[in-house]
């Protein structure tokens, strides 16, 4: 059996990466692959189980370093007990975030460094990387009016944080997406969900 | 204010690591220090959270890199959280365990390496070591016997594994030990409890 294909999709708050995974993964089905949906920090029992450690508390509840090796401990896991397991089965495997997630918020926004995280990631998944990342981005200002319209009360510990921290994030995922130009594609977000998910399946057509 | 002491008592099951935990605490205490005793995983919120995660459920719950992982992010909520701010404050810190347990454990029964774990640790808690490290050690067959006669029901994740496993574990302490003996001191804990805490003491002496 063929191995299936791994991709992560990536970027900001408020910027509709789960609506257009869950469009993503229909739209593949429809084409007839096996699906699977994913998300991180989680995916997986270990995982959501270090998931809740992450996102509830305050914000100043562990030291960024206790984050990092949390969110690497948390992936180490999903890899293992669920993302390696499904491609070996042939199916694809969509995940809300992945490791450029923790590139960007702990090694950049945090300042841990991006060549830590890569450690702690080869220590846990043997730097295990997807076959594809989808970036999606939003110009700044409507990002801005996407995470505001959202819940208050439903921001978790990331959400909650402001302004220049979630600018930090989307430089560093800039920065990443321009790093490794074969994995990555930048995807634009604006306009209707339709049109979106038909730049996201362009953007794989590749594969 | 003169900053207090730090050190961790080590070995493995059975050995008598709690109860001389205690009785050490009292014995500085009645020399006149402010004294706090800890253990790992554990020792502060965040890293209490952590070691339900570490001691519960079976034995293959979590790959051999994600409880490495883990062990060093609830030890980076430990030293900052916890030890550091005693330390800072005058207070005697005494732990039941500290990273020589991660070492011997992860490190060497469980084939992860040493050099990872330490990569680990300066990662989480910037290769922060005790002033002391008392490595309780027992003749063999004693340490099997004690360890059986504990309540099964009671065994953890690590305490059901099998004798092979806890050899390995005594072997890794033991080459720690004898490569660090600036730090180490080997305390016999056979006899009455009372003969092994004097040999502790004695072992602290020129702190």
């Amino acid at each position: 059996m063929a191995r299936g294909r791994f991709i992560s999709l990536e970027g900001g708050e408020g910027v509709g990466k789960s609506t257009q995974l869950r469009a993503l993964a229909a739209a593949l089905r429809a084409r007839g692959h096996d699906v699977i949906e994913t998300r991180e920090p989680g995916g997986s029992a270990g995982a959501e189980a270090i998931r809740s450690l992450l996102l509830d508390g305050d914000a100043g509840r562990w030291t960024p370093a206790a984050e990092a090796l949390l969110f690497a401990a948390a992936r180490a896991d999903h890899v293992a007990k669920t993302i390696l397991p499904a491609l070996e089965a042939g199916q694809w495997v969509l995940s809300d975030r992945f490791l450029d997630s923790s590139l960007a918020y702990q090694g950049g926004a945090d300042g841990i460094g991006e060549a830590v995280i890569r450690q702690l990631h080869q220590v846990g998944s043997n730097g295990f990387l997807p076959d594809r990342t989808l970036l999606l981005a939003l110009p700044e200002a409507e990002a801005a009016g996407r995470a505001a319209a959202r819940d208050r009360g439903a921001a978790d510990r990331f959400g909650a944080r402001d302004a220049a921290y979630h600018a930090r994030v989307a430089a560093a995922f800039a920065q990443l997406a321009a790093g490794d130009p074969a994995r990555f594609r930048i995807v634009d977000s604006s306009g209707s969900a339709e049109d979106v998910t038909a730049r996201l399946l362009a953007a794989i057509d590749d594969l």
